[in-house]
Parts: C-alpha cells; sequence; structure tokens
C-alpha cells in the first residue's frame, strides 16, 4: 500500500459546443480564472505525484494557456469518450497508489471532498477499493444512476438510456470524479469495449469491473450540491460564478469584513483584508489585493493587483491597478491609477485625476483634473488643477521629477523631461520646459489686456455656414 | 370560416390611480418602452387586419405618445368597463373572422402563447369558439375563477363577489384575454347590461353568453405565469421589469454572450451580440446596441443606440450614445462619447475624454482629459492630456480639422474654425486661432522666467479676509 | 394604573466578539446609522418617560456616538447578563407604570409591533401583566422556548441546555423584549440568582416568578420574522441592511417613485420623492435628500444631503453633496458636486467638472472638465472647458466672482480673488489675474508661430536614455 502515490488525471479535451465561442470550454473564465485553472489549483492542494491534463480541441492553446512547467499534457485525437481519454495518460501513471480523477469544466469541487474521496478509497482493509464521488439531484434526469445492494453497495452505474423504469427514480448519480487504484486501473483500461452507439469507452464501464474483480465500491458525497456542477453553456458558467461570489463574499463576512451588500461584490483573485474594511456596492477585486486595517473601498470601485495600507479610503468610482497605496491616503472620487504607481503615506489624488507610472511622496496632493505620468514627486508637493505631465513627445517617454515642498499651480504643462526643484512655486498656466531653480516663483504668463469696442460673435441665421 | 382576419383591440383607457403619476398608466415604461408599445409590438407580430387601441385617461397624450399611423384610435369617455370599451371598437371590427382583446397594461404576453390562444379558438368544428386565455394562481383571490362542468369544459367565470365558498377555492381564473368571433361578437355586446354596483360592462359577461348560444369556450395556459401579469403600481412595474431583465440575460447567455452577472445587466431595446463578447457587472444597453466578435463591455458602461465593430474593448464606467465604434478601438475607463460619433479602426479614447459629434480616422489616439467637439481628425493622430477643440464662441458652432499624423501637445487649445494640416506639431499649451502650415511645429509660447526673492502666500489668521 | 409611565432601557453593554471589530457592535452601521441609534429611534417614537441606555463593551465610545442629552447612561461593569444589566438601570425606572426591554443590537423592531406589546401588558383586569414578545421560528435551536399550559398560557421560558426531548420541539422562542409592570420588577430583579455554568442573572427568569405570583404572562409577535432578528456577526448585518432597504424600496414603489431595480438601491437616511421621480440602478442616498417632482436619476450616481428641484435630471455617474439643485438643471454624467453648492434654475454641470462651494445663478453653464471652487457665478454665464478656478495660493482660499452674461473661453485660469465684469468674455487659454472690466474681451494671448525645418523626436532604440 503505498498511501502517498497519487497520480491526477484531468479531462479537459472536451469541445464545449454550447459555449458558442472559439475558445476551448475548459479555458472560460470563472472568476476570473480559467475553469482548468480552477481545478488544477485544486489538484495541486491534494499533493500529486504527477499531474496529467488529457487535451484535445481546442489544440495547443489549452497547454499555452496553462504556463506550469509541472505539467504532464497528452493530447487525445480523435476524441472517443473519457475512458479513451484515460487510456492516453496511462503511460504516465504509476504501477501503484491511485488516480484521482477530475474534469477540466468541473471547476468547484473542494479539496476537503477530494480529500474524502481519497481516504474513501484506502479504508478497506485491503487498502483498495474504487472510490466513486456522487450526489443526489432533485431532477437526475440524463445522469448515470447509482444502483445498490439492499445492503447499500453499489453494484453498478447504469446509464440513463439503459436504465430501467425503477432504476430512473433513483436520485444518486455519478459526477464521473473518482478515486481508482492504479493496480487495477491498467487492467480495466485495457478491458473496455465501444460497442455502443457513440463508439466510445466509458470510464464508468470500470465500475462493474471492480464489482465483479469483487474490489469494493465505495462512495462520498460533496459539501456541496455545485461542487460538481460542470460548465456546458454560459447559463452554467453564471450559475457558477455567482456561487463562486457568494461563497467568496460569506468568508469575507465571517472574517469580519463589511460588505455593504455581499450580492454586490466580485472577487476575481484573491482579496486579503484587515481588520475593520468597509466595502461599498458594486466593487470589483482582480488578482492579489490587499487592504489594510480600517480601509474604506467606496461604491463602484475596482481595484487589481493593488495594496492599500491601513486607514486609507478609495471614494466611490476609483480605478486602481498595479499600485501600492501608503497609509491614510485620500484616493478618488473618479481617480484613476495606473500601473507601475507608488503613493506613499497621506497622499490625496482627487477626481478626475490620471496617476500612471509614478511615485508620491508623503502628504503630496493632486486634487483635480489632472494627468500625472512618468513622475516622481516629493513630499508634500501641491499639484494645483489641470495640471499636465507632458511625458511623451510623439517619440518618447520622459520623466519629470518635483522635488519636496513643490506648489505647482493650475494649468501647468511640465514638459519631460525636467526637474521642479525643491520649494519651488510654479505659477498657473505656464508651461515649464526648462529646470527651475529651488525656492522661487517660476512662470510663463503672458500680460492680460482687454480690447475695447470688440463686439461678441451672433448667432447666424439657419442655413448660413 | 376567414383564418386570416384577425381585428386586435387593445384596451389602454384605465387610469393607474396606484401608480400615483402625472403619465397615464400605459405609458409607464418597461425596459425603456412603454406598456402600450410592448402589446402593439406583440399584436403586430400575429399580423392582424388591423389593431384598435381604445384610451381615454390622459386623453390624446395616448396616441400622441405611439406614434403609428395604421392604428385605430378609438376615444373611450367616460369608461364604462371592458364591454363599453370593446363596443367603441365595434365599428371598427369586421363582420367576419375574430377579434382578440388585449390590454395595455399586460405587457408581456408572448406571441407564442396569443397564436396558441387563436388557434384554439379555430379548432372547433364550426371553427368557432370563445377562447379565453387562463391562469392557474396560487393566490386567486380577486379575479374572476373560470368554473368548468364535470367534464372539464368552461361553464362560467364567476367574479369573485358573486362566487360560492367552492368557488373561490378555484385557482384558475380569467385574464381577461379572449378571442372572440366577430359573427356572434356584435350581438353579445348589444345584450350587455350594467346592472351591478358599479354600473359598468363587464366582457367577461359574454362567457355566459357564449354557452346560452352553445358556442364552446375553449382555453389555453400561457407559456409563463408572468405573461398575464398586469401592471397597476410601481410594485408591479418593477417586478414586470426584473422578469423581462432576466429573460433577455437568459437569451443572451444562450446565444453565448459571456454576462458576469445575468442579474445585473439591464436591456432596453434591441442588444445584438457577436460571438465571444463578454459584459461586466452592471451595464446597461439602450435603443439599439450592436458589439462585434470579441467586444468586451466594462463594468458600471452605458451604451445607446451603438456600434462597436469586432475586437474593441469598452473599459468601465464608459458611457457612449449614438457612436459608430470601429475595429479594435480602445475606449475609456471614463469615456463620455457623444452622438454623431465615428470611430475608425484602431482609436483609442481615453479617460476623462469627451467625444462629440466627432469623426477619427484609424490609428488616432485621445487618452486623457480632453474634450473633442465638432472635429474630423485624421489618421495617427495623437491628441496631448488637456486639449480642448474651442468649437462654441458664445454664439455658433465651428469645425476643427486635423489632418493626418498630426501631434497636438498638451493642454493645447484650438479655436474653431481651424484646421491643423497634415504632419504638424503642435507645442504643449498653445492656444492655436489660425491654421497651421503642414510638417511643421506650431506653437505659441511665453518665455519661461523665475522670480527671485519672491515669498509664498502665507496663512492668514482665522477671521482674516 | 398609570397607562403613561412608560421607562424604556436598551441593553447595549455586549461585546461582540463575531464581529471581529474594533468598534462596540451597538456601534456598526446599519443604513448608515449605528445600530444603537435604530433602536433610540424606535423608543422615541413610543413617548416613554425616559430612555436608559446600559452600556459596558467599548466604553465610553458609546455614549460618545449617541449625542442625546436626554439619555440616561447606565454603565454595566462587569457584564454579568441581562437582569444584572437591568439592575443597573433599577435607579432610574419608575415606581409605578411599566419597562420596555429593548436590545441594542436588534434594530429593526417596529413600533407597531411594540405599542401591541404594550397594549397586552395592559389589557388584563388588573391593568398589569408581564408581556413577552415571542416569534415562531423554523430552526428555533439555542433560543428559550415558550412552554405554553393547554389552555395556551405561557408557563415558562426554558432555556435550550434545560429543555426536554418534547420542549426541544416547540417552535416558539423568547425574543427577549418585554414589557414588565414596574411595582413588580423591582422585587423580581432583587430575587435574581446566578447559580447557573456562567455565573449570570438572566431576565427571562422573571417570567417565571410572574407565573408563580400569579400574574398573566402575556404575548404578541412581531409583524416581521427580522423584526427581532439581533446582530452577531457581519452576516446577520449584511442581512438586516438588506431587509432594511428592501423595505425602504418597497415604501418608495408604493408611493409612486419608480425603480429600475428595487433590488440596487441603497437608502442611507431619508429619501424624499415628489410625484413621477425615477430613479435608475445602483444609487445610493446617504443623509437627507429630497427630490422634486420629475426629478430623474441616472445610473450610479450618489446623493448626499441634497435637494433637487422639479424638473432637474441627473445624469449617470453623479456625485453630489451637501447641495441645492435648482429646478430643471441639468447634472452630469460624472459630474462631482461637493457641499457647500447652491445651483439656481436651469443650471446645467456636465462631465469631469467638479463645483465646489460656489453659489451659481440661473442658466449658467459648464459643461466640460471644469474646477468651479469658491466662486459666485451670475445669470446666463458660459463657463468653457478646461476652466480652473485657481482658489487656493498654497496658503489660503479665495473667491472668484463672475457676473451676469459672462463668456469664459476654454482652459481660462482665474487666479482668485478676482473679479469678472458683467458681459465679460475671456479669450481661451487666459490665464486672467486681475479684474476685468465689463463688456470687453478680455485675454492673455502669446502670438501663434511656426518653426520651419523642425524635425520630431525620434524613437530611441531600446535601452538607451
Amino acid at each position: 500500500m503505498n498511501m502517498h502515490k497519487l497520480n491526477i488525471v484531468i479531462l479537459a479535451a472536451g469541445l464545449g459546443k454550447r459555449m458558442h465561442s472559439a475558445l476551448p470550454k475548459v479555458l472560460h473564465r470563472l472568476a476570473g480564472k480559467p475553469l482548468l485553472a480552477h481545478v488544477l489549483d485544486t489538484a495541486r492542494a491534494l499533493s500529486p505525484q504527477n499531474v496529467c491534463i488529457v487535451y484535445g480541441h481546442g489544440g495547443e492553446t489549452v497547454p499555452q494557456a496553462i504556463t506550469d512547467e509541472t505539467i504532464t499534457w497528452v493530447r487525445q485525437v480523435p476524441q472517443l469518450g473519457t475512458g479513451h481519454a484515460l487510456m492516453q495518460a496511462l503511460p504516465h501513471l504509476d504501477k501503484e497508489g491511485s488516480t484521482l480523477v477530475l474534469y477540466g469544466d468541473v471547476p468547484l469541487t473542494s479539496v476537503d471532498t477530494l480529500q474524502r474521496l481519497i481516504a474513501t478509497g484506502r479504508e478497506t482493509e485491503s487498502g483498495e477499493s474504487l472510490a466513486v464521488l456522487t450526489v443526489e439531484l432533485a431532477e437526475p434526469s440524463g445522469y448515470g444512476r447509482i444502483v445498490r445492494s439492499d445492503a447499500g453497495e453499489i453494484t453498478a452505474i447504469v446509464e440513463e438510456k439503459d436504465a430501467s423504469e425503477s432504476q430512473r427514480q433513483i436520485r444518486e448519480i455519478n459526477t464521473g470524479i473518482m478515486v481508482i487504484p492504479n493496480r487495477w486501473l491498467h487492467g480495466w483500461l485495457h478491458k473496455l469495449e465501444n460497442n455502443n452507439a457513440q463508439k466510445e469507452y466509458y470510464l464508468t464501464d470500470i465500475v462493474a469491473m471492480a464489482v465483479k474483480d469483487s474490489l469494493g465500491v465505495r462512495s462520498v458525497h460533496p459539501g456541496h450540491g455545485w461542487e460538481t456542477t460542470g460548465v456546458n453553456s454560459k447559463i452554467h458558467l453564471a450559475e457558477l460564478e455567482r456561487i463562486y461570489q457568494n461563497e467568496s463574499a460569506r468568508k469575507l463576512l465571517e472574517q469580519g469584513t463589511t460588505l455593504a451588500d455581499p450580492s454586490r461584490i466580485d472577487i476575481r483573485g484573491q482579496l486579503t483584508c484587515g481588520r475593520d474594511v468597509e466595502i461599498d456596492i458594486n466593487c470589483i477585486f482582480e488578482g492579489n489585493v490587499q487592504l489594510g486595517d480600517g480601509v474604506k473601498v467606496g461604491a463602484h470601485s475596482i481595484l487589481k493587483n493593488t495594496r492599500v495600507a491601513a486607514g486609507s479610503a478609495i471614494a466611490p468610482f476609483s480605478l486602481i491597478e498595479s499600485a501600492e497605496i501608503g497609509e491614510n491616503c485620500r484616493i478618488g472620487p473618479y481617480a484613476r491609477i495606473r500601473p507601475g504607481t507608488r503613493l506613499d503615506n497621506g497622499v490625496h489624488i482627487g477626481n478626475f485625476v490620471e496617476v500612471k507610472n509614478s511615485i508620491i511622496a508623503a502628504g503630496s496632493k493632486a486634487n483635480h483634473l489632472s494627468y500625472i505620468g512618468d513622475a516622481t514627486i516629493g513630499k508634500s508637493v501641491n499639484i494645483g488643477a489641470g495640471t499636465i505631465t507632458c511625458n511623451y513627445d510623439g517619440a518618447n517617454k520622459h520623466q519629470t521629477i518635483i522635488e519636496d515642498d513643490v506648489f505647482v499651480g493650475s494649468d501647468t504643462q511640465l514638459i519631460a523631461p525636467v526637474k521642479v526643484a525643491q520649494g519651488s512655486t510654479i505659477g498657473a498656466g505656464s508651461t515649464i520646459t526648462r529646470d527651475t531653480p529651488p525656492e522661487t516663483l517660476t512662470l510663463s504668463r503672458t500680460r492680460q489686456m482687454s480690447v475695447e469696442g470688440w463686439k461678441r460673435p451672433v448667432k447666424k441665421p439657419k442655413g448660413e455656414k
């Protein structure tokens, strides 16, 4: 008995015709991640000897989309059923231990359920049995029914079309997920036949072989019914997406995060929240997002791959991507923070302000209608409304450096590369093309004049140009 | 038997007191369209001889709101019940064929259900019977009950107040929607009496007449219970709105569109999606919107009467109205595109940019904080941040023309009418009042100067002005 | 019998460990208001003699958060159970009349339910009985069961742990909310014992005392089950938040307000709507918001403490705080209106425009990309795109005054303090530092020039700086 030898085979060769998509079914995304990647993450959590993915439809797009050097990729062409799929993987399976069969379009099976399934397969005296994951469905129509003896032991899996009237009343069905002792698997697979209408080799046929070989067939139910739901259409995908999101929200609530509406939050990745975090309605979190203690995220905001330190508040309608936000910052509303941005403590970024690939030191503010790109800004700087770093000359991007305690007047253009020295004041409406001296007022300004006798344009009659 | 002579009468004279509105009930909008227009569209799909709408409360606002030359409008003043309403329409109904009675406040009856109802009315030997649409309700209280003989034939419709205790247990109720043979309708209507508390003429009384006249009374159930739900309050309106939106979302999913959350999309008109279209949460589509293959619509976006060609991506918080968007464009986030805009392939419109009534040719970009109004922009143009087309002189709007390969520096004002010639570069912060020569640098700029010894303002003590 | 002597004690000393928060449980917010404040508002509506709040965990943060001079605050340290809590309040309770016991973490008990409970306590001949609020639960596990005699009279409340098997089947449970005759309360509280595992004094023990003293024990059910739901975790808080919001939406619909989706509106305070108000999806209302007849609020908008007069339309993505909006105004999309703003009739504030602490008179417009701060703007003024009031000199804020009929050209900076006189026109791109004369054109502008032979920068090879 080799308790630790676990092979995992993920069947991912299906077409997914009802998805109506050019993308192979297993690459459709749930919570921002391909279905297959969900299954793979679950597989990894079981610490298997190896993971083998059987692919087919969609060709090399599937291996290309899942970048993981340790996977054994096995191509199944043509696709002649689940038994045939597993045959392709046979050369990569151990002689001892067991093989867990998973499906690339069944994304939400829990690690706990699979651990129970694996343990069940090892419970018998010989340490070996076939363990199948079964589930009770209110509407079992179309699925293979689990037939049990009076003693409750599984004796067969009967497909819908072969089922008697009384067997069709059975509500316990086969999910297809099973753990098979490798010692038996090799022999069974070679005995599979395809004498059916579809000329396919069905993996479920091995259950009858196990019974015939007097190997016990054990079963386990998943913790939740949705753990074995497969995705065959966009309707299924949307249903599982909502189940996943509701579960994510529930976990956040249990940890103490305040959600204004648990049915209106979308987490597509990993959201980590400190104590007393508050998230208003309709926020989206993508990738790896970390929110420190007391962080507030305003309604309709979107954060991707971003860390927000304690005490900061994100006002509504903000969009933040690949940024580091310090403590006690005030961001938004309508703030757009783009990749490569780092804001130190106490920075304020206000409405209609875009910040890209810039570092802004503690206590600085850009509160209105500005574009800050490729800039390094010191401490206690005030960026006036309408300020623009002209970082692009039509060919190359250049840096703007603004040192500590600078006051940039409104509607200033900073033509990069340029440095505004410590303590400078820039007059409103200036075009700054050269470095400024420290602690002075620098400006470019034309004399204000009034034109007497000037007449305003009048509205032209219609039709006139 | 005239199978093809179908008259349709839509009763739309009701007050709708519980709507608490100045607007006649049938003009309240469901999915952006008046209730009555939904019923009218359904009626049109049945290819009737004519459609007659009986209006009353709200007076001429109803005919004025529904611009359709082919409708026969019949005014009912005063409103003395459904039978009385139909009497007003009598002069416009044929002598043969049949009349379908619909209700202007029952918006979601399906064409399929009505076709079955019409067919049922023609099934009898004589080719004539009264066909009523009935439905089973869990809570039938308040509705007229369908009384059937032991053989299952409808013998009467009994109003709530006249019903015996056992009749009140009947859960099958009258929806009021019926198909009446015109040969009988004229006689029946003249026999209606108003000897009841309300002194009204009830159309349902003709069921008893049909039984008395030994004409068969047939019935059909709608495909869904909500098909016969009427709108009497804003609560009903909101409920039917959600039913309609859920149905719309389901249809999109079935066609293969990816919806992040089917319960958070609003379609108020016609949304047509190509293959592999993805729509994030909380988007609204109004009027006629077409999305090409692979189009992605970001969260919280609103599109009205717009076509987006294949491969384009709309980032979150965008608002697009009456525009044509080419292939592989990048729009938003926070982009506002207003009517009369046409973007060719590969155009980028970025954050806090407003485009109005402008044509932008392939590969051009306006990425930040700009206003482009009444402009014609060539290919491969770069519009710098903070650029403004000054299209309005306080009296008239003028055109800005920017030719191919122009680079407009940040914070430029283009005082229309003005032409920026092919290959021009405009220096940042310029006010362009005259046409520019091609392939040159044009700018208006004042020398940058620094003022030594200048002192910054200091904070005044409180109370001082 | 003193019908009008009602004391109310609110128990608010609990820890709320499962909230995982630094904030005392009763201060967590539901619909923007602390749980305890909801209970207090309900208590006030019953016109009691006095309201006594027993606090403990969280210390003085609780009294500090609820600013109400008339409350009697009683500190309970240590916390030895509900009976002990009420003992602390005893010195503040009258000798006659009765005491209503409420809980600071049960926020949604209705005034109607409590009035019925109080009335029930007075129904008996003696005018005195113990009245307890009970509720039937599908899953009563964990709650004290209401034990009744065959005649239906309450004889005891049995805690879960002390309940017999048959008592555990009882689904009617004790909510803890009760009305106690003061004549008896004093004696009963002194007899309470703490001989239980937790060494706590349980208020429910007085039910047995009432039975023993032959005082009737009466009961009342709440109008809705959720009226007695307590908040022990963020999951409960989110559930009650949704119940509250659904109820708020239902009330608005009943009054005739049109809601695009009743499950996507959040009201955190008081929203008052006139006739024919329409609110699109995902709007949030905070504090006191009043919407006049015919007001339309676009999707994804947020309004706080604001009054919008009849006929005004708020376009999507707008955020308005502490403002007065006149009639027939057009606001947004993407408009940010900050505190201290007053807009007169017919004002237009457009996209990417921020208005702060400003007064704008009738018919004036600021449609694009502007910042209006600390300004007083007259009638029929046109503020061009990109206009900025430079109200902050780095130390102090200054006023901008724009008189009637002014036309401010695009991209103008108004350096406050400054006055633009009646009828002035400001040329685009000007920096206005001094007051302008009336009815003239004022500008600061540099001559446009073109540089022949100028070469555009070329893209540097990678790696080069």
